[in-house]
Formats: structure tokens, C-alpha cells, sequence
């Protein structure tokens, strides 16, 4: 098999909180061999696998507007019986903090037993400034029920709710900065997103909410070129975003500023597959600009309700042909510099001991099958998962 | 949401190994309220789903081959480095019954994980009489070492090893029919298949074959119609098939003679999903012509290494228009007749106890979500799975 992973066969560690020590067990250090020792048997460890792009809490389900979807109802009658983002902004905003935690727990729960140890969550679906904070306070809280680690993002503009139609500036100055203002000086944000695009919100009022976030001390990522170019993913690159993120239209222009700013690119197939679309980001492109790839599961009720991050790599070789190696990259060390984090996504020493062991051979293996139940254990801060 | 489903709001069953009494917990009879009782918290209950076509038993692994091609190796650089579907019949012939049953069982796992109870296994990677009894004898240990029930199919004419390149004929007179009528001999055949197409065997072939099994008194059925159209579905249909699988290039008089036969189409989109197919099989058409629907895994270390039924409904759905009634139904009901069983796929009076229980809400939860771990558990025979 080719590819360099930085595999090691027969390796031994040394952890507390932190990788100690990692090498062929052969080197082991004679000062570590008194240690408490577990033998995983052979199975391949990695880096636990980096969720970077979710939108786990949100109130109700869509599950019947798929149904009706698929039964052959439009668009006029899938929104009148309720269905679309203001039917989940609905019911977000009815629902209670503790109601929104319980019911992302098993979205959580399904990513965490897939590998991950760190998840990144996005709020979006409230709208208001008190259900934005609601939504970053039950992410928050979701990183106190389980060995995981929370990175929220304010979605500060995802979409414009009924009372805002037409006044879309109106909702940037009224909303979107001043629930950004509320919620960091809280300690709710790690990093501040948003949407641009046709059906959302144009270049210059992401332009303004990100020179809020700038001010603030914020990073920014942005969701860009998903359905069209505006040419977000070089607005992004001029704020020094950490990631732009969906890419299908992304421009030569658009790559060449991520390049030179050293925004991630992240790939999220399951939204691609979900809306069937036919246009793929351009992979090859963004691998000669040397730009970094990393893949999220995009977990969201509407274009992506999906809990398997070896899925989401799956989806990016079989649909973007993304390579293994590059998809496992793309969940660890690179999903890592989407997230602004270093100290974790490789197995270097010093980095957090957070590791999925994985019953594989070859972490090939992981991007190859489709929907296996491969993870062994999750090792999180050097303790293993109950 | 839509759809009949024959959905029991907080219902009851009797269970001993089959089931004895549903119905509304209210109707339960007075002469079942003293039994034992377990209460599933309204979780949603379904049939065990069935897996009615796989190929689980199989030596080696392609992951490498699957990392080469999207490296950018070529096909003859990737059949040098081992790969294809012959590089599957070596390591198949090198492993024994042992280590073949060995490698099956984590694929067998994995779909039970995910709510099936009784899972077909085909052979076909064997492609001499002894590796051909090897495999099916495979199956059948597989079949007591898990709750669950394993539907054998001897898939008689699979592919063409090297030693009968260019002899197709030879291969069914030598191989394939004797196999049948050992691998038979032993009891180690429910059903024979094989594969219609260019890169294999012709229809006249496919026919000597199955005269050959209905001779012996066994149903069969045919992977037809996945890559042109050679009239697969109607020779099958001809032979009174319980199905005919793939079929996205199936016409319109092979839907007609599939509906006067009653063939069940098994639609397999993970074979699909991973060749990056564009035809897909004529749902609309089939549905028009009441030709019952199943839908399956089709696990196979080549073209489908998928483990859940809840994806295949999924893909099935996202990718070729099923609704998600159409999705459960089959991988129950429809399935069921796919394998000629008529004691299991419906919760009615006198099925089987073969029962999962899952964390929805609503059926169509099951398709919608992509890559969840929404099984519960499963109840096999009335017994709840360990
Ligand atoms: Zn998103
Ligand atoms: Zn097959």
C-alpha cells in the first residue's frame, strides 16, 4: 500500500494528558517500561478524528420533510406543512436549553462512537440573540456530559428569519453583531461563521460582521462557493479566516487567496450527496496550491444529517476522490488547523493524548468501508472511554 | 408525515419465538396481561431487517487497491499490484474455512449492529468446487455462531479464473454445475445465482445453469442488467427467479416479465454509489408495474464494502427516489420474498419474533439519517441479543 501516513507497525506510547513518547516498541525507553501498560493487539491507532463543521443542536427533526420529498410534494407544499430551515428555526427557538442538549446528545453520541474527540458545533438556528446564546450555551454544556471536546462557532448570519425578510443589513446590525458582542463576552465563541451566498447574505454584510469579529479578537470561518461564486472563500482570506468551507464554485482567484493565507479548505460531501448535487469542489486544484483539505460530516437536519466521520471520508474519496490519506488528514491534522488548534489531529510528542483505536490493519481501511462499526475505543486526554 | 407503515402508536406484542398478539397496549387480552413484560420506552419497533444479498464471505481485503486507484493508478498498474476480483479468488483459496469464517464475522456484526436478522451470503470467490463448498460451509457456520439466520446462495457463475480464460462453457460443464450439485448434495444451498453480463457469463449459459438448479428443485436468481442490458431480468423471470438484482439497465419488457413472474428487483445502490454509476435502475417503471422492491448492502470487498441496511435505505432514497416506506419495506417485507421467506419481514400474527427495536421516533427516521446508530436492539426468535 503506498502512502506515508508516518505508519509505524509494532509501536508503543507513553502517555499521561499528553503524548510522552511514541516509537517502535523495540525503543522504548528503559525509564518507561515499569509503567502500566494496555496492549491494543495489533489495532491502529490515530489521532481521535476532528469533527470541524457541525450544526449538532437544533430543535425538532426533519425526517417527514424528507418523507414528503420523496413522495413527490414541492417546495410551495413541503413549506406550507412546515418544512425547510424555519421549520427547524421553529422549533429551535421553542425548545428549551435543556431540551436542545438532550436531544443533540445522540448526534453527539454517533459522531463520538465514530472516532472523534473533538467536535466543533455551530449555533444558526435561533435567530434571535437570546436563542443564539441559548444554542452556544448548550454546546458548551454538550462538552461537560462526555469525554469530548466542544469548539463552538457563532453562525452570526446562516440565515433571515420571517421578521427580517427583505432587511437583511437590518439583521446584521440588530442580530447577528450584537448577539456576537453577548455571547463573547460570555465566553461562548471560539470562532465566528456565516453563510454567503444568494440565498443568504451578501459579501459586504459578512464583510461587516467579520470586521466585528476581527475587533473582538475572534477568528472567522465562512461558509462559501457552496451553490454559486461571490467569491467568499477570498473575502474569507482577507480576514485570515481558519476555514472556508463547502468550495463547489470556489474560483481559481478564490484558491490562490486561501493559498496565500493559509485558509483550510473543508469538504463536506454529505451535504453534496444529500442535495445531489453534480458539481465537486475542485480537489485538484486545491491540492496543487497546496491549500489544506479537511472533511467535517456537516451534521445538519436539512442537506446533511450525518454522524459518521469515516463516512464523510468515504464520501470524499468515492465522490471527490480525495485520497485516503488525504481524508484521514483531512479529520485529524488538518481538520485540527480548521478549528485554529495545535495541539492536537497528529501523534507528535506533546500533542493532546487523544487517539482512536481502530479494529484496521491499515488506516486505508478506514476510508474504504462504507458504514462499519471499525472504532474499537476512543483514549481521550490519556483515559480510555468507558 | 405520510405514508401507512401500519404504525401501532404505543402498541403491545405477545412474543414467544414467533409473534402471538399485536395490537394497541389498550386491546392487549386479559389472558396476556400477567406475562413477563419488557417495556421499550415507545422506542420504534421493526422486522429484523434482512439483508437479502451479500457476499460477507471472502479473503483478503481491497483497501489497497481502493487506496491505488485513487492515487491515480491505472488499471493495468493496479491488476500488476494484485488487485480486482481475482486478487479477491486468491486469497480466498489460500484462506481456510477457519480463517474465512474469522474474517466474515466482524462484517456480520457490523450489519447486525445496524438491525438486520437474517442476512444472505452468497458464495461465488471460490471458483473451484472445493473452494466453492468452502465458502458455502462458511456461511452456514456463520449461521451458528450469531443470532441470526444465514440464507446460503451458491452463486454458481460468478467470474472466470485464469485456468478457464476464454472457456466459459467449460467452466459451467466443470465447475459450476458440479459444484451445485455437491455444494447441494450437502444441504449447503438455499438458492443459485450468477452473473449475466459482458464481463461474465451469457444468458444461454446463465440458462444451463438454472435448468440445471431447477432440476435439483432450487430457486434462483441473477445479478442482471448492472452494466448493459442483455435480457437478464426476463431469462430469470423465465425460471420463475425470486430475483433479479441490480438492474440499472433493465428495460421495459424485462419490468413486464419480472411483474408476470413476480421477481423481486433487489436495488443495491452501494455497488452504484462506489462504481460513480450515472444510469440508475427504472424506479418509476417498476413501481408502475407493482414489480416488489427490496434493498440491500450487497457487501463485497470490490465494488460495495458496505455494512448497514439503514445506508442502503439511505442511498437508496438520496439516490435513486425511493420513499422511505418503499426503503423499509425493502429491506423487510420485500426482502423476505426475495429469499423465498414467508415466515418473517411483517410483525403479523405468526411471523417470526425476529424484531428491532430503535431510537426514532417515526420510520422514515431510519432512511433519513445518514451513518446514526439508531438500532436499540435486536429481539431474535423472541430472545432479546445479548
Ligand atoms: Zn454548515
Ligand atoms: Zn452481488
Amino acid at each position: 500500500m503506498q502512502g506515508g501516513y508516518g505508519l509505524i507497525p509494532d509501536a508503543a506510547m507513553v502517555v499521561d494528558e499528553a503524548i510522552r513518547w511514541i516509537g517502535p516498541a523495540t525503543d522504548l525507553p528503559a525509564a518507561y517500561r515499569d509503567l502500566p501498560a494496555h496492549a491494543l493487539q495489533g489495532r491502529l491507532v490515530t489521532p481521535a478524528l476532528i469533527d470541524c463543521h457541525t450544526h449538532i443542536v437544533f430543535g425538532g427533526t426533519r425526517a417527514a420533510e424528507f418523507e414528503l420529498r420523496l413522495q413527490g410534494a414541492s417546495y410551495e407544499e413541503i413549506a406550507r406543512a412546515g418544512g425547510g430551515i424555519l421549520s427547524t428555526v421553529t422549533a429551535t427557538r421553542a425548545a428549551s436549553l435543556d431540551e436542545l442538549v438532550a436531544q443533540a446528545l445522540p448526534r453527539l453520541d454517533a459522531i463520538l462512537a465514530q472516532g472523534a474527540g473533538t467536535v466543533e458545533v455551530k449555533s444558526g438556528y435561533g435567530l434571535t440573540i437570546e436563542d443564539e446564546l441559548k444554542l452556544l450555551r448548550g454546546a458548551r454544556r454538550l462538552g461537560t456530559l462526555r469525554p469530548v471536546s466542544i469548539i463552538t462557532t457563532h453562525l452570526a448570519a446562516h440565515a433571515i428569519p420571517p421578521e427580517y425578510k427583505g432587511r437583511a443589513d437590518a439583521y446584521i446590525d440588530e442580530v447577528a453583531i450584537p448577539s456576537l458582542t453577548a455571547a463573547h463576552a460570555e465566553g461562548l465563541v471560539d470562532a465566528v461563521d456565516a453563510f454567503c451566498e444568494g440565498i443568504a447574505f451578501t459579501p459586504s454584510q459578512v464583510d461587516r460582521l467579520f470586521r466585528h469579529a476581527r475587533a473582538l479578537g475572534l477568528p472567522v470561518k465562512l461558509h462559501a462557493e457552496q451553490l454559486s461564486d461571490l467569491g467568499g472563500a477570498a473575502l474569507a482570506a482577507r480576514h485570515n479566516a481558519l476555514s472556508a468551507d463547502h468550495l463547489e464554485y470556489l474560483s481559481p482567484a478564490g484558491i490562490a487567496a486561501m493559498a496565500q493565507a493559509g485558509t483550510v479548505a473543508v469538504i463536506l460531501p454529505g451535504a453534496f450527496y444529500t442535495l445531489r448535487e453534480t458539481q465537486a469542489p475542485p480537489i485538484t486544484a486545491l491540492r496543487a496550491a497546496g491549500v489544506p483539505m479537511a472533511v467535517a460530516t456537516d451534521c445538519n437536519p436539512g442537506s446533511s444529517p450525518m454522524t459518521s466521520l469515516p463516512l464523510a471520508m468515504n464520501m470524499a474519496c468515492t465522490l471527490f476522490r480525495l485520497t485516503p490519506e488525504e481524508a484521514l488528514m483531512g479529520t485529524t491534522a488538518h481538520a485540527a488547523r480548521a478549528l485554529g488548534l495545535s495541539d492536537r489531529g497528529t501523534l507528535g510528542i506533546g500533542q493532546r493524548a487523544d487517539l482512536a483505536v481502530w479494529d484496521a490493519a491499515h488506516p486505508a481501511e478506514l476510508s474504504y468501508r462504507i458504514g462499519a462499526e471499525a472504532l474499537h475505543t476512543r483514549i481521550i486526554g490519556g483515559r480510555f472511554d468507558a
